[in-house]
């Protein structure tokens, strides 16, 4: 693998309780270092669209050839917007790996769907697969994957994660959508 | 000079003829490598409050007490809304570096604004001083500085051009501004 491999990292900005969408922000990276392009889009909140959304997103971007694997953090956005990872995947021809980075309590997870009418995203969460764990240099996250086998994703986790325990292509994705909702970020994640 | 100075990067995003205001992103750095938080803040299109706007977005930023210097994109945001980097170091206490990327044809800009009633602008701009070239890998840029001689500012700019012709903490802070404006970043500056 090379360490320059061209990796795009999602993550959702914050967002209020009265919002009705939420900033989406990718970041196109060689490796784990170099940051060479950045992508936005709305989602909405607790919404349907964001597997729609995301696909869009990565078809209509010029860096689209380039990447090789698309770093989620969590499966959904803006709160329950679940994303289908094989979708995902399915629609761009691109991996999808999703850095879970603390693993929620899916039982509870469950009832909470079910009692909101959510119930089928938590069919989606299921199919993202059962997490593997990784040990990194800063501490133990899990991840899912989507048309790439869990081993690879794993080399490309660690690969990427030059900078903390959350690979830096997701950790600047995250510091920007703070910077710009917020006016500033809260620093490293 | 320690590689893993803090910078804090300052660049204006695209904007149309008809927009009033222009959103400005701030990156903080670790030398030319890390960025660990963004900040961002909006200005007048050919306004005069960019100067006041930046010193609040740094005065109030829990970065500032790490900044070394400040690195700006050309001497204006927001079309010719000229920043007095005398008066943007005063205020802060931070140092601060113009980087002149294409030196603008001086006469015609002064008749320019002159022509605009923005003469006094010319002022700030010729107050910023002689701009100072400076040879890097990927070609000749200029600078100017307040609050830091012209050599120490060329040791900073070319320690935190790593990737490019250009600091990183400005180019990470142009990809962002065009990538959260037009959806999508033009990739490499």
């Amino acid at each position: 693998m090379k360490p320059q491999i061209r990796l795009l990292g999602l993550d959702d900005s914050p967002f209020d309780l009265e919002d009705k969408t939420v900033l989406v922000i990718g970041t196109f990276f060689r490796g784990g270092k170099w940051m060479d392009g950045v992508l936005s889009t709305t989602v909405q909140v607790d919404g349907d669209d964001a597997t729609y959304q995301l696909i869009q997103l990565i078809n209509n971007s010029k860096f689209k050839p380039q990447i090789q694997a698309i770093l989620l953090d969590g499966i959904a956005v803006g709160g329950f917007n679940v994303i289908n990872i094989h979708s995902l995947h399915k629609h761009t021809g691109i991996p999808v790996i999703v850095v879970v980075r603390k693993m929620p309590d899916f039982e509870k997870l469950e009832k909470t769907l079910k009692k909101l009418g959510m119930g089928k995203k938590y069919v989606l969460m299921e199919k993202a697969g059962t997490p593997r764990k990784i040990v990194l240099k800063g501490g133990e996250i899990h991840i899912q994957a989507a048309g790439i086998s869990l081993e690879k994703a794993e080399k490309i986790i660690k690969l990427s994660s030059t900078n903390s325990n959350i690979p830096e292509p997701i950790r600047a994705a995250h510091l920007i959508g703070a910077g710009i909702i917020k006016g500033e970020s809260k620093g490293r994640v």
